[in-house]
């Protein structure tokens, strides 16, 4: 590859360049000033950001339990003697799993469905982790289950259907509150958002 | 590193974030969005990531003659015969010989100053390749060098002290035109660049 394309760049760069740009919201402009930064930097942190991606693939995989992201058979949160085992909160993905945990509010533990149940993307039931989420609360000791899908129409579909599956175990299914978001206007927020707020009003 | 951190991220995950967010540009959650989509991805794309970047920093070195980047001893502008060996065209930066070689106008050959003289970031004419580009104008065939730094503060000094240097040999020094840009709204230009523009006002 000591080819070079019409533009003068050297094959190496314009194949990283190539190679960047199609992360998300990467542009081939941001791509290119990615690639010179990578160029620029000391070969340490470059090498460094190469092996990090490595590693990722290569040891990370799912919590045989709650199908987070680890690097052992269970993840840190299922193996936690500490976490309060009769409580289990339903996400979508491990980056909701993250934002939650950030939260600091919750101490239970989690199960990852790995995506919503969407029919227009093609992905059915049969393609998330349902039918490991139903065992486990079939064998576990859980008092709730959370359902903290996404607060949208694919995510409250996935929500519903799921609480349905639920049904039979004597667990109370539970949803994240819904209404304005702290630090927002009310001016702002837009009807459905409003309608939650009214439907869901607390005791001050 | 099977360790992870309290947010419930596995050790390798939350390492390519902190690797990521220290890239131009890319602040944590979107460093977040990219580590997940690495993680996303087949394998085999986010391993031909990993070794582009690899590569780019070991492959790749500045071309001898004008110091642009290539993965041998002289770039392929340089090692091209049918490019105008009497125009030389002084750049700050590899990424603007990209830019300027994209609009295809251009045939002749380049130097890239590899920076701009910048006293606030201390760095002088000696850290940058003005010393070489003395010599090539001295030893070669140059009938115009054409000035293309940036055309800000620090880019118009370094072109003014490139020029100064070049005095003494009889070639025409040139710099890019400046004026108002093409698909742009006039009621919108700063003064500068009508400045710019009426002064430098073309024939029709």
């Amino acid at each position: 590859m000591a080819s070079q394309n019409n533009s003068g760049q050297s094959g190496a760069v314009s194949d990283l360049v190539d190679h960047l740009s199609r992360l998300p919201g990467i542009g081939r402009k941001s791509a290119e000033r990615l690639a010179f930064h990578l160029l620029r930097v000391h070969e340490s942190e470059a090498i460094a950001l190469a092996d990090a991606i490595r590693r990722v693939r290569q040891d990370v995989r799912y919590c045989e339990h709650c199908f987070n992201l680890c690097e052992t058979t269970a993840c840190q949160i299922c193996s936690d003697p500490n976490r309060d085992a009769t409580r289990l909160c339903v996400v979508e993905q491990p980056r909701d799993l993250m934002s939650l945990e950030q939260s600091g509010v919750y101490k239970g533990l989690y199960h990852v469905l790995l995506g919503r149940i969407a029919p227009l993307d093609g992905i059915g039931p049969d393609q998330l982790t349902i039918d490991a989420l139903v065992d486990r609360v079939r064998t576990g000791n859980f008092v709730e289950v959370i359902m903290a899908t996404n607060p949208t129409v694919e995510g409250d579909g996935t929500s519903l259907y799921v609480s349905n599956l639920l049904g039979e175990f004597p667990v109370q299914v539970t949803r994240l509150a819904r209404g304005i978001t702290a630090g927002s206007i009310l001016e702002y927020a837009n009807r459905e958002v409003i309608a939650d707020a009214l439907t869901g009003r607390q005791k001050l």
